[in-house]
């Protein structure tokens, strides 16, 4: 089933189910209030939330025209959001740039960062920016919602308690993170909201492309409305989404509605070089830093500029027949 | 006022007003059913429960006996939780023991660490701990909670979004530090859930105590039964608990329920020096790693170990009649 949250003046919006095409929706409230609610009760909801789901399929209850642009992120607040980098070929093209190596660990011991939950912006709508010198970028990622998740459960069981799966921008301040990770406690101020797909849907919806915890689908980024990166979401990670949750129930548990995203969705060429342009040929780059860094390695100098007042970014994914599974996330930034 | 959450089953608690003395308290829930719910809406429900708080004071209203060992955290779980370190001293302390200097930037440019809140330990229980090794460290701080927040609030306007103030446990993993810093992602599996005071209070509640939006009072801190802090916590902050807010809303706002921590509270000696313990007739320390540096300094080596299973840890703080403010944090180390 796919789930949305619809504005309603309210902090957490009101939960919906969305028809398999985004055409429409059914008011989910008498289930769950919002989803954070559903989440809190899964074992109880899902069941009931599914029927609902099947209703609207079939035309058997109450339909409304669905609009992203009138949602909210699935969860617009959450109690935890953490952010893995699983495509490792992000981290090395960082890292290659500034002339660093990459520690073998990356390879087995995940990078993961907390970052603020306490306010997403919604999927459609504005990014705001207050200095255009903070280098603001997109991040087009994959975002996983657990359940309750124990201390200490491994990598094999840590799959079962994802409940939902969405795109993400996480947006980044380029331009703060090296003083910031210089002080040595992690991104903060470098790390403003986040954005999600409009919908947020359960691990079945995607069929065969959901395998090994990961979605193998290309992850479609446009800038200004020119394809950015078509990067394939399931090559190249060095970790799954469940490897993921796993690292971040080693020493706590993780209360349901936690958010676990992927890190910046990235591939290698298939010659082995760290990726061209789109327009080139090849599948592009989740985020402007990538292309920074790759024209940093080709020319000495990046001359692609982070995003700017009035710049768009597009985040969508589309299964085989050219359908949206997530609808998009489409954000223009502005000043704050 | 002060505020409590009660356990009554549900993941969010139940709202309660107590009297000032720590003795009774009214169930607030006709005004809001949780402390969230208050602080999404407190400039409505702020007077009501303020008239409650009265009526309790007043013996005008139906009370119930308070018992802390039935409290929740204030905030079962929260959407932010973000720690400081405005008390130098500690970091000074931190650095010194490992040979590096302290930059010049941390005098002016706050340290914070976005932490985990989707779940927190109840004051009164147990810290699981999965792993001795781990080096499990109790941190006594100040903690506030905003309301909303507005993106580049200035450190002299941030003051007036603080609701609440508590006293905060931060549960550190102190062999975990090293290696996931080193990862340049800062903390995550070093910082298991923390656990905050039965009683979150309005800064009225503090009187004279309140003074720059600090609290000047010595932080009480016990382990296994003897006086192990005693540190003036408004004494040695680098960085005021506004100070603070205003950093973690420079390029974001903050959501209601944010919970802002002052970092481990430390003074340094009269004479200048880091700080003996409490039996030397010092103020001792918040944490076990201070004592740690300071045995590390002095002879090269610490002896002092870090919690063990079965160690308990108490930290509360007095009025200047000795009545406790917040209730007291009392927990124990069980095996995980």
């Amino acid at each position: 089933m796919k789930l949305a949250t619809l504005k309603n003046g309210t902090r957490d919006g009101m939960l919906v189910v969305v028809s398999r095409d985004l055409t429409t929706y059914a008011d989910a409230r008498e289930i769950a209030p919002t989803l954070q609610a559903a989440l809190d009760n899964w074992d109880t909801v899902r069941s009931k939330l599914s029927a609902l789901a099947a209703k609207v399929e079939e035309d058997r209850v109450g339909v409304s025209p669905f609009d992203e642009a009138d949602c909210e992120s699935p969860l617009p607040r959450a109690y935890q959001w953490a952010d893995g980098s699983a495509y490792i070929n992000h981290v090395e093209l960082v890292r290659k740039a500034r002339g660093a190596e990459v520690p073998e660990s990356f390879y087995t011991d995940p990078l993961m960062y907390q970052g603020g939950s306490d306010g997403f912006l919604p999927p459609h709508g504005t990014i705001p920016l207050a200095d255009e010198a903070w280098g603001c970028d997109m991040e087009g990622e994959i975002a996983v919602i657990t359940g309750d998740v124990p201390m200490g459960v491994s990598a094999e069981e840590a799959g079962k308690y994802i409940r939902l799966v969405m795109l993400c921008n996480d947006v980044s301040l380029r331009g703060l993170i090296p003083g910031e990770l210089a002080k040595g406690f992690g991104f903060f101020q470098s790390k403003p909201p986040t954005a999600f797909s409009p919908l947020a849907v359960t691990p079945d919806e995607l069929g065969a492309a959901w395998s090994n915890y990961l979605v193998h689908h290309p992850l479609c980024v446009d800038y200004n409305g020119e394809p950015f990166g078509r990067a394939e979401a399931g090559q190249d990670a060095t970790f799954s989404l469940a490897q993921l949750v796993a690292h971040a129930a080693k020493t706590r548990p993780l209360g349901a509605g936690t958010i676990i995203g992927s890190g910046t969705v990235s591939n290698k060429d298939p010659d082995g070089s760290p990726g061209r342009p789109v327009k080139d040929g090849g599948r592009g780059y989740s985020c402007i830093a990538e292309i920074r860094m790759i024209e940093t390695i080709n020319t000495g100098e990046a001359s692609t500029p982070f995003m700017r007042v009035g710049d768009t970014v597009r985040v969508e994914m589309f299964d085989e027949d050219g359908a949206s599974i997530f609808g998009s996330i489409d954000q223009t930034v502005v000043s704050a």
